[in-house]
């Protein structure tokens, strides 16, 4: 399994640039926080975990470019940046989490110098903690797979979702690692394609077997039972709703009609138990994203177009929640 | 409402070349029978309405080129080719449909001459008979739509789907004309987006709103309340089954989850009732549909890819079949 990461620090902030794939690998260095919040809004780096690291490394590089030696005026400067860097992407909750983590250890700081130290030390555990936060969901995961399972996933929630490993494709290398046998159905996931760009090239590194399909197809597959589960992330689990790419909530309904799993898999990171549904804002991406592609012009010019970026998917639907405490099972408030 | 035709005869077979829309608006003139199913395999041409009418034209346009003057020999050679025309899309009945409607012309003409003067005046009457059958399909229709109405659409079946008027939007243009405000929700309809590349520019031609998603934004719409029908086209309607484009299915487990009423629009020429769903051949189309789009790649080379061009939808899902005949409720096979 390639343990590559997808986010790390090393003399500079760097991360792969996933809107290159699946044609070029290329690595960039975020130099600024322009450069990190343009790097988040045009998903060059995305997926819930991945940007929990993202936003602590935010907080991170901002107090080691700061010439403030003042700690106060620091700390208000990077309260600043924290928010410039939230509202990048406001749905998934792990960006907010990330970056509030790391403020907090910059709060309690006593100089200028300790703020550098400690916040770049605690981000740093932050992308580590991901990686070992995601192999123990998987491993609960895993017990859920059963050898020659067809899994249906949409969107990336593997490794390039996060720092590495991945969660809903975690689950899946843990299972193939325990010796089970298992198939990948990867939904193209329209309109950024993550499907086909991101999961179908990373369990293709990893010599996973995967089909790619049109979302389009998952409920004739499941009607013919070449599918028989289904495995997601999350970008923000609420109390009684999981938001996750649009077309999620597809997915599930789909899954009950044909009595298959729907397994959502998500750090606790991820859970914004204070919420509910009805609170929460979903993000609204250009029109442009379903009208061009490349050169090639989709639809007519001047069409309306409704993008969001995320759906919800209503807690009952969910058969279990896989998580790195073990797996929970809907009704959520008192499990967690 | 914009008059135009999909397909038709003026000294020579046109159409309009759909491949090319929305950016640019081209006629293409078919000179033999290999243009004609070049035409209808790289969906030039498509729409099961439009596909009577292509093979219709098709046997036509053969026994006008044909040399042969002995009416056994040229009947044997409009056979052939109308093997040829059918097997260019195995799964739209209409086709084949349209083939054999004009071959039992040939079969019943006395002289070569009387062939081809009878083919070319029937296929013409079909492609007429058309326009007749999706307004008077639309009549009905248009009945069980209501004022401020949202209806959901997938793929394209609308006049370019047709020879013209259309089947689903053709029932949209007539509410419309009797006065009820309505709005068309359009899924983009992957792999091909038919529904971005060709109902938005219908609709928008004849200035009926109409917003683009992607099909993955069906389900949390209806869970909205912001749509309340879901209207689509056929490929071919068994006993017991709905073949249409891919997702079909997928919308009217939704539409059924969310109670709203999901309704199939289609001449009786789309019916095969002679048939059951497993009698029929599914076909499935290149991997390159959903890896490349002009000079982008969106798939890792080699990928494994499933690419149905249709599922089936059984027929209970369906709140009522729209027919040029009339409104008919499942199950069909008394009804029809």
């Amino acid at each position: 399994m390639n343990e590559d990461k997808t986010i790390w620090w090393d003399d500079g902030l760097f991360m792969i640039d996933q809107t290159k794939l699946p044609v070029n690998f290329e690595i960039i260095n975020i130099k600024s926080i322009r450069d990190l919040v343009g790097a988040i809004k045009s998903l060059k780096i995305r997926g819930a975990p991945a940007l929990g690291a993202a936003g602590a490394y935010g907080i991170a590089l901002a107090a080691s470019l700061s010439k403030n030696n003042n700690v106060y005026e620091l700390q208000q400067e990077l309260e600043i940046v924290g928010d410039t860097i939230k509202v990048a992407r406001p749905t998934a909750v792990n960006l907010s989490w990330g970056v509030d983590r790391i403020l907090k250890v910059a709060m309690n700081a006593e100089t200028a110098e300790e703020i550098k130290e400690a916040t770049m030390r605690a981000a740093f555990d932050i992308a580590e903690e991901d990686i070992r936060i995601n192999k123990a969901l998987s491993r609960y995961g895993a017990k859920l797979l059963e050898n020659g399972d067809n899994i249906l996933t949409h969107c990336n929630a593997g490794r390039l979702a996060c720092v590495g490993w991945g969660t809903a494709l975690g689950v899946v290398r843990s299972a193939i690692e325990s010796g089970k046998k298992i198939h990948v159905y990867a939904c193209e996931t329209r309109p950024l394609n993550q499907g086909s760009r991101l999961t179908a090239w990373e369990l293709i590194q990893d010599d996973i077997p995967v089909t790619l399909i049109c979302e389009s197809s998952s409920g004739s597959l499941m009607r013919k039972g070449l599918i028989n589960k289904v495995i997601v992330g999350a970008d923000r689990i609420t109390k009684n709703a999981v938001f996750n790419k649009i077309g999620t909530y597809n997915h599930a309904i789909l899954a009950k009609a044909h009595m298959i799993p729907f397994y959502v898999a998500a750090p606790l990171s991820s859970f914004d138990l204070q919420h509910e549904e009805a609170a929460i804002e979903v993000e609204e991406r250009d029109a442009s994203e379903l009208c061009i592609i490349g050169d090639v012009r989709l639809a007519p010019e001047g069409i309306d177009v409704y993008n969001p970026a995320f759906d919800a998917t209503p807690i009952e639907l969910v058969t279990a929640l896989i998580t790195e405490r073990g797996i929970f099972r809907p009704p959520l408030t008192p499990a967690i």
